[in-house]
């Protein structure tokens, strides 16, 4: 028996927030002080490391849960089963549903229960629960499903990943400009076919790196209002990054046996096209080589960081065929990493 | 190979909140309108129903991931373990951390990391995640467990229960006076013992039941303020319940292979007392009996509903000798059970 992924589908928000829509947001350091350059200086710096040239948003009158559902149904159509097969539906998420200008979480009932009743699945049998674990939480989700198979509880999963962060952020913080929305699903299923998950790797560093991710107030002292907002250290995050994802992606594709000139394609947490960069540049030189041209599928400077979002979105637009100059094809073997809050570290070896 | 519960721990808030605490409170209906009884009746009438005569809250500097690691300290020296060796650690909660007097949930980091962080747990391959499923969530965290020791990606896992509800109370609400903080938490680990988890059964039902527990505006529609606050109709839980926990529960019974006469203790969700005593009638009505004595342990009077931490609480509590006139021993065959936000019904049976 393998485990495999059947379907894949995602919702891309259509509002762009370009970079030059920040031009006239008032950016503070995180003790308040200014920075002695014009915006136009800032954005570009910021365009240069993390790639990011835009970004998406949901409109005003969508949730969360409304995106984690129009993905789903897409992943559903794809695998063309049908809904009330599913054992789990497994939503990895953050911040629940945040209504627009309003700044609480909602996540009773979790995301899961609504994407459910969305997609209108009576069976109970289906146990929808959702799961935090940082941006890293749709590759954990898919090593649940694909536990629950091993453990034969489970035939048909979905998981989801699904965040809208621009509810969340701080204008004041240039990191704001990193953050998007969106929502990727897949159906993971047992099948007689060879391939599917090969290995799995996941690590939590809580230690010293608990707090790299957080929530905060806003960089702006003189807002006195209470209300958090996504936080980064970035620099210590690159750092982290670069120190623990390429040895963890090695030993996943150790324990599955395949060789690194068998990899065909890496799909990477969008995260900072910089870091991204150099954690593959470090990952193959721990085998001694160089990084092979477009291996490393790239959406961040289009669709931005969506926590979550991003591996099942690139994977699903490969699939599709709506990436420029990249294919998959039954057979290829590729991994899927992620790196965040937690902080949180996993990879997956998977064969087509 | 078993999996077994080889140690207990749980926190209860040392704040008491008596149903006297309540009598100036200005109670509404959904609708805005007030009720044509004074307080003290009201207040008779929940006892009456609910069974609960008192309940705990945090003290205003806690957090839910303080007592989430509370507890967890406890069921690891209970356990004997080194928490190094935790492959897992899994925290199910509805809310994150809320601080006093503030309305955001605090869930990045996820609570299970902050919970590692305490622990001082450096060994990365210790993944923390969170869990939310409503209050039937510690349950269904020790089914992740299990799956995951069944699995063969692990062997040691500390699942938490931990929530603290009073940060989300509508005190215009009378089910305010349900609600309570407490966190329970356990070790599970693979064993060569006999025993362990027996058998478990899980559902959800979202279509029409997804919102009977949400998150809604204050039942005082002179209060402008967009805070929304835990939420329930009532009745049609208890209906729901009661169509459906005592099926689910032979269900998962009769998977295990186990005589109802040799079941020694059911532990419910601690939701409501009369919900709670119907559930067992109609259990036991099911095999034409009658309810045992004494068989169906309950914290509520004093404890409340504290939502995930109500089944691993009562477990600890009766484990250490600390419920008058309940004891467990080594070879009692038990029923966990737990109905909630979702709605999320499951159930194991366990052999200690």
């Amino acid at each position: 028996m393998s485990i495999k992924i059947t379907g894949t589908g995602s919702f891309i928000p259509e509002r762009i927030e370009r970079n030059s829509d920040f031009n006239e947001h008032e950016f503070l350091n995180l003790d308040g002080t200014g920075f002695n350059q014009p915006n136009a200086v800032i954005i570009e710096k910021f365009k240069a490391i993390t790639g990011i040239a835009e970004r998406r948003y949901i409109e005003d009158e969508l949730f969360n849960s409304d995106i984690a559902f129009f993905a789903a149904e897409r992943a559903i159509a794809d695998a063309g089963i049908d809904p009330e097969e599913l054992d789990y539906l497994i939503v990895a998420h953050n911040y629940g549903d945040v209504a627009h200008n309003h700044m609480q979480s909602d996540t009773v009932p979790s995301i899961a229960t609504r994407v459910k009743q969305k997609l209108k699945i009576k069976n109970p049998k289906c146990v929808a629960y959702d799961m935090l674990f940082g941006c890293p939480g749709w590759v954990e989700s898919v090593i649940q499903a694909n536990a629950f198979i091993k453990a034969g509880i489970a035939k048909k999963c979905l998981v989801i990943g699904s965040e809208t962060l621009s509810r969340v952020i701080d204008k004041h913080d240039r990191d704001s400009m990193i953050y998007s929305d969106g929502a990727g699903a897949t159906v993971i299923e047992a099948s007689d076919e060879e391939g599917g998950i090969l290995a799995h790797e996941s690590a939590t560093y809580a230690l010293d790196e608990g707090t790299f991710i957080y929530f905060g107030k806003s960089n702006n002292p003189t807002i006195s209002e209470e209300r958090r907002y996504i936080k980064m250290h970035g620099r210590k995050i690159y750092e982290f990054a670069l120190s623990n994802v390429p040895e963890a992606m090695k030993t996943c594709l150790e324990k599955s046996g395949t060789d690194i000139a068998d990899v065909k394609k890496i799909l990477i947490h969008q995260a900072n096209e910089k870091m991204d960069e150099a954690i593959l540049k470090r990952f193959y030189k721990l085998f001694g080589l160089s990084v092979p041209q477009g291996i490393m599928p790239m959406s961040i400077d289009k669709l931005g960081n969506s926590s979550v979002a991003t591996v099942p979105t690139l994977l699903d637009l490969i699939l599709k065929g709506n990436m420029e100059n990249q294919e998959l094809k039954k057979g290829d073997t590729i991994i899927l990493a992620s790196v965040g809050a937690g902080m949180n570290i996993n990879s997956i070896v998977y064969k087509l």
